[in-house]
């Protein structure tokens, strides 16, 4: 006999026609909805039954569309946004050294950053990504926006050995740095890291005291590694060790550093990964278009190794679409391994989603749709000819379409976007003033 | 002393923030209108100018838009649209004997051809595609429905030496296929092309059928060619010969054969391709998915072999995006060639457009924004947050955002899309015809 339980309160039930939990992997649920209650997920049930057992005060069903986790974009450098497309078709260090470097130098500031930080936000909300991993200059002002767009972010400030607009030295990226990290700590949506540029930025003395004061304050450690093999020969001619045994040695290995790139790895690299649970972020469009080499996500994979996606910043990739990163890892990983059955679409999306907050620690709070996480979801409108037919919904995420088919998303059950529209931002103000950049960077820069 | 001329007519005067002609290759003009007559380019000129002096029926100006000559998919099935995504990240050949050639089996005819093709129409329309290369069966079903939509295709029948649901016999193929030739022959639109299918399911004695006929009709010939190492080696065991000499010896290569997928090749290959002017349409999608290797195209371009870009069907890769096939043939020419300045925008968009007509034969019409040639073009809306700021609009088209972009469409001057909206189709029912296949066919299909 059933007995008549009064409805529980919520604050918003969402339905669509597909749900994709992430957790359990490959799982796909037609009329499920989703009960929110102070920005985490309460439940995941049949529609009907929600609606029965829940008197939320909004009720949303979305008929066309898929909910899912919101995408996290496990490395970026987003003010560089503002420099997107301002040089193509260059190898990493002439693609540095005569345009990016020069251009920062003359126009790096916190208000460079703010507005730059702020596009990227628009843009990575718009095509689904709730979370973000940012390494850049001016990490106190990333997080004053990321805040204001209500966008869930870990702000790596950088560490360099030699001096930049932001910091004189590496000790001052360290002073400002933890004065950061002391600011933030409690705030329920950012997290601070050490950003250690990489290993042919950052000297000896620098990576020892980073391993200190990290583990003292219990943060992440997020740097590039093993981008180029001129990267891994030039510390073998300098340091008489790979990049990664030289971070080994200083104590930086742990399951809090995310390394970056990681195109180049022998099987010594991959113990070292095993065994101090390190993390590496896949940035497959990044290192095609700059020629910096390939991770083989599978082999790492098969090796127990997390892997998350990056979307790297807009200067070198040259967007912050991570359904369109996602397919490029999936079909490499097929494409370069030699084998259709690798990372296939329901791996991809998990190495999209969960994968990113796994890489950041925050694999307890994201990634999934599970009962008890934060209500960081995604909804992807299903309407386009590129969605038809759909016998698989993984498929078409996975292999279809991009991330403009975003039409909702919620961090922590507040509402971001809402059918493509900002709700956080003023996008007249952010294209106003990324135009007014570009005038002003072009005017300035090489042909 | 200017001497004041009367305004000739018009039917059109476009004009764009950009226009991007493709020849002169890398030009982007600002404010700049083209003038369309009769569904042919009249002349390209300053806004102001060609206000002055054109007297058009319609004025058009599209302020956050760039105009570019249509995309050119030229290689494709349209109609395994209605199989997107039935079966993924399996290997070519139990993808098709397992799954793809059992469901074409069960539901091939004139109406699967018929709807498959309309929503890969829809589909390519909305991306920016206005001319495509098509080889399935049902061949006068595509030529009924492609000129029903005023799109722009060059449609090979095809050729196989075993009984299909469409000819019993390659003989048969050929004698419908000519047939359609005859009745298509003078279509402004339409061409029919000799689609034998591969060097693995045509025989000695049809290969020298068809350079017989083909030579007679001057039509053109589209193939599968060295799509995988499995074929070339199998090629070597049979017939004592790489499929391409086989082709030759039968006096199946010129300039007008068209030589599909090609991942495989020594410089004996070249060579043949070099001096018979054979052209080769790269599908980098579908040749990462099914993992059935990579087309070296700046090998190739450097050989001085002209290489257009194809998305292959929906069944294997999966969408028909062929901004986002531009971007993975852009990428991966950089990354494998271990090269950042190959294949950089411009030429990659020459690829998608001019590289697309010459390929096709159709180079004097289509392919760029010139006077004489058909009013054959797209425009790209570039006000998403993905497409700011704006340095550079080739980077924008090549690294940036999807076909989603596209607002407006016309083929020969009459147009297609306006404002994201179909004019020559009724989207609604290509949906409901979609998911009306897809009830049938996945109720069918193996799990």
């Amino acid at each position: 006999m059933a007995i008549h339980q009064p409805p529980q309160p919520a604050d918003l039930v969402l339905s669509a026609a597909w749900v994709v939990p992430v957790v359990p992997g490959g799982a796909v649920y037609q009329n499920c909805a989703c009960v929110i209650r102070h920005g985490r997920i309460l439940a995941l049930l049949p529609r009907a039954e929600a609606e029965r057992r829940y008197q939320a005060a909004e009720t949303l069903h979305l008929p066309d569309h898929l909910l899912m986790p919101g995408l996290v974009n496990a490395h970026g450098h987003a003010a560089m946004t503002l420099l997107r497309g301002l040089a193509d078709d260059l190898p990493l260090q002439p693609w540095l050294e005569d345009h990016i470097w020069p251009t920062e130098s003359r126009w790096l500031g916190a208000d460079f950053v703010a507005d730059g930080t702020r596009l990227a936000i628009a843009e990575m909300i718009a095509s689904g990504t709730t979370c973000f991993a940012d390494m850049y200059f001016y990490p106190a002002t990333v997080a004053a926006v990321a805040r204001h767009c209500g966008i869930r972010a870990q702000i790596a400030f950088p560490i360099l050995d030699f001096a930049t607009p932001w910091a004189a030295t590496a000790e001052e990226c360290l002073h400002q740095g933890l004065a950061l990290h002391d600011e933030i700590r409690g705030d329920p949506l950012l997290r601070i890291a050490f950003g250690p540029h990489a290993p042919y930025t950052v000297g000896d003395d620098t990576f020892a005291r980073i391993a200190v004061y990290a583990g003292e304050v219990d943060a992440a450690i997020h740097i590039h590694l093993h981008e180029t093999a001129q990267e891994v020969a030039d510390s073998l001619a300098t340091h008489g060790e790979r990049p990664i045994a030289r971070l080994h040695r200083h104590g930086l290995l742990g399951p809090a550093t995310q390394c970056v790139h990681f195109t180049q790895f022998v099987d010594g690299d991959l113990d070292l990964l095993a065994t101090t649970g390190a993390r590496v972020v896949h940035c497959p469009r990044s290192n095609l278009k700059l020629a910096s080499g390939y991770c083989d996500v599978a082999r790492l994979r098969a090796a127990g190794i997390p892997v998350a996606l990056g979307s790297d910043g807009a200067a070198s990739s040259n967007d912050l679409d991570l359904f369109t990163e996602l397919r490029f890892a999936a079909l490499l990983a097929k494409g370069l391994g030699g084998d259709a059955t690798r990372l296939p679409a329901a791996v991809a999306i998990e190495m999209a989603t969960l994968g990113g907050a796994i890489a950041l620690g925050l694999d307890s709070e994201i990634g999934s749709l599970e009962p008890g996480k934060a209500a960081d979801l995604i909804a992807v409108e299903l309407t386009d000819p590129g969605a038809l037919p759909l016998y698989n919904p993984l498929s078409q995420l996975a292999y279809t379409g991009s991330g403009s088919r975003v039409s909702h998303v919620w961090v922590q059950g507040r509402p971001l976007l809402r059918e493509h529209r900002f709700l956080t931002l003023d996008f007249a103000a952010v294209t106003a003033s990324a135009r007014d950049w570009q005038t002003r960077i072009a005017a300035t820069s090489a042909p």
